[in-house]
């Protein structure tokens, strides 16, 4: 085939120890020249969640054909399997834990299978702790040199994959319901509602909703829209409905963590008189 | 043309989250086998300043050519240009807020324009809070594969450009007045004093000059002229003068900050026994 | 030759500055297409031991003729030697401080040079702070594009090499001493005692083995043997044996350090009855 293939990598290995850098050692083995880009590996230690989110965010935006390996993987050595996705799109490559599910829940599945053809691994005994080194690196650098998806194992039952169930948000009229899903480095809060929701609208936040005293904080377009240091409330980047402080943290503004509750309120009256 | 191209990132997005990995995914949509090198992704949130110093560090080592992309960007959205420029050596790509004001302090403009030619971006209606991803990553992937400057947009004046205004260091007689610019990982204090101000000379550093009593530390060619522990002066390889303890860090021990004043002394009497 | 070359580098540079990148730019400037992988640039600052290990651990994973480059060099601009090693699988180019020592004792030496001729460096009059960028870095380029060693400067006795003495772990019967050599970004806890010594036996860890109620860890297949927050040893994927908690965190459970003793027993009664 003549499509351009990359690879990328995603763990919670950090940049203090030379895990990543081996797993880059055994990939070079195979296929010396193949561009591999990181997505990230500050994923906090074994939290499935945030590995979840960041690959889905970072999935849409690489050619079609880009391998993604992606290891957080607390169950390493257990009997959790290690599979391998075919979509529409692109490869993923990672265990069977949930983290692939966030990619799977935006863009359609062609085929599945469980790792299981030793022949493209690093080793037939691999190391019962590091299967990103001795399994997934060196598949995933298979399929970027154009190894099919079936000679890496046995197909699987996409109904079979493991989903990590977050709950979705929920709609009533005006009121949307939802939770902070991600924060990031700049301490934007990040929830879990569509854009789309709030697009060409008059809408508002609620932070903490089910207390006494909620505050309310006014859509906007940009971080700009406002002086600096207030907060706002705009669809971020990644085209959800976030919560930033212009120029600041709003994480240390507001003290709120993953998961906690945010409503989007869409101002009808207002709506109405556009 | 012949000349190879390199593409680098300078930001403030941290390795963290995906921004800088989306980044490279559009770069690669556009030039998949271009290098891509990151400066540094460790610049504080929104500190113009830093980054122009590290831009302006790094930018003498790359090959003639080389496009450097670099997005600090507090006031994406805002009215602020996004900009790409030509100079003698290479190009720079980012917004039009002083943090490409070191290079060019450096090094002869050639070209300049604004970056309005939508056919350039990824999306011709770029997130309000991303350029990142959607102007600056894609026009430095095309500036790299032979786009000419031209095609990317208007030309500007480059008087217009904003320049940071950082006070220059002086000279009156044997004392040089100038002050802290950066600090290093290893807590070296680089001021903004060029090193050719004391190359092949007797000199002293004055740390808090303009206190009661100032500390002096005289000047040293290199690291191990002292014993471990002991503060040194020398002149750093990014050119400046620095402040340095062999084996430990000089910030810690002289709780001293970004902008503190600094002043260097040529000792005459010995340099006239020379 | 035909052997494909990469380059690895591996510093105490950390990610904030823009040393590494400059390391990168001159690399560029001789080899703009060589593939480049950090290995890591967090090693604590001036740390030879720490980056000793880790180049250790990571150089049995990259293709024969990888190039290393690896710079903790706190005798920069010293009389310690700057110098090239040739070994059966790979290049190593550093400062001659024992970093490159944990590679030697694992791998043979086919031939070994100080770097005296200024031709391959960036400029005949280094940097007495940065011979990362003005000897190591381009040291490194010219090997990697083809450059043997024997034109990089004068033969040196191997016997002349510092080597970082660390003491081995000592056998007396069944029982082994030894100590935690590296801690890494989970916690876990990497003894100097290979794994070979237990492969197959039962076996255990006893952790202060010194005092007087010493803390006795058996010793277990892989992380997920054991409930999620027991205390496990096991043999880790670097071949020690490794002391981790199952998703946790084994040094600030047990708040032990680097060189803190660690004794293993082999259960002799236990593998009598096998």
């Amino acid at each position: 085939m003549t499509t351009h293939r990359l690879l990328t990598l995603l763990t919670d290995f950090g940049h203090r120890d030379v895990y990543v850098a081996v797993m880059k050692g055994v990939i070079a083995q195979i296929a010396p020249m193949l561009p591999v880009i990181d997505l990230t590996h500050e994923i906090p230690p074994q939290n499935i969640a945030a590995a979840r989110f960041n690959l889905m965010t970072a999935y849409p935006y690489f050619p079609i054909g880009t391998v993604h390996v992606a290891v957080v993987d607390p169950g390493v050595g257990s009997s959790r399997r290690a599979i391998a996705l075919q979509l529409q799109g692109g490869y993923l490559v990672g265990p069977d834990n949930g983290l692939l599910s966030g990619v799977l829940s935006q863009h359609p599945l062609v085929a599945a299978v469980e790792l299981t053809n030793s022949d493209y691994w690093h080793t037939a005994a691999p190391s019962p702790t590091f299967h990103g080194r001795d399994i997934f690196a060196v598949v995933g650098a298979h399929l970027a040199t154009g190894i099919s998806l079936g000679q890496l194992g046995q197909a699987i039952d996409p109904a079979s994959l493991i989903q990590l169930s977050l709950s979705a948000f929920t709609r009533v009229e005006d009121k949307i319901s939802g939770y902070i899903q991600a924060i990031d480095r700049f301490g934007n809060l990040i929830t879990n509602i569509p854009g789309r929701e709030v697009e060409g609208k008059s809408w508002s936040v609620l932070v903490n909703p089910d207390t006494v005293n909620p505050k309310t904080i006014s859509g906007q377009q940009t971080y700009t829209d406002q002086n600096s240091g207030d907060l706002i409330a705009l669809v971020g980047s990644h085209g959800w409905v976030e919560i930033a402080v212009n120029g600041g943290n709003a994480q240390s503004r507001l003290q709120l963590s993953e998961n906690n509750p945010i409503h989007v309120v869409i101002n009808r009256a207002t709506n109405d008189q556009d």
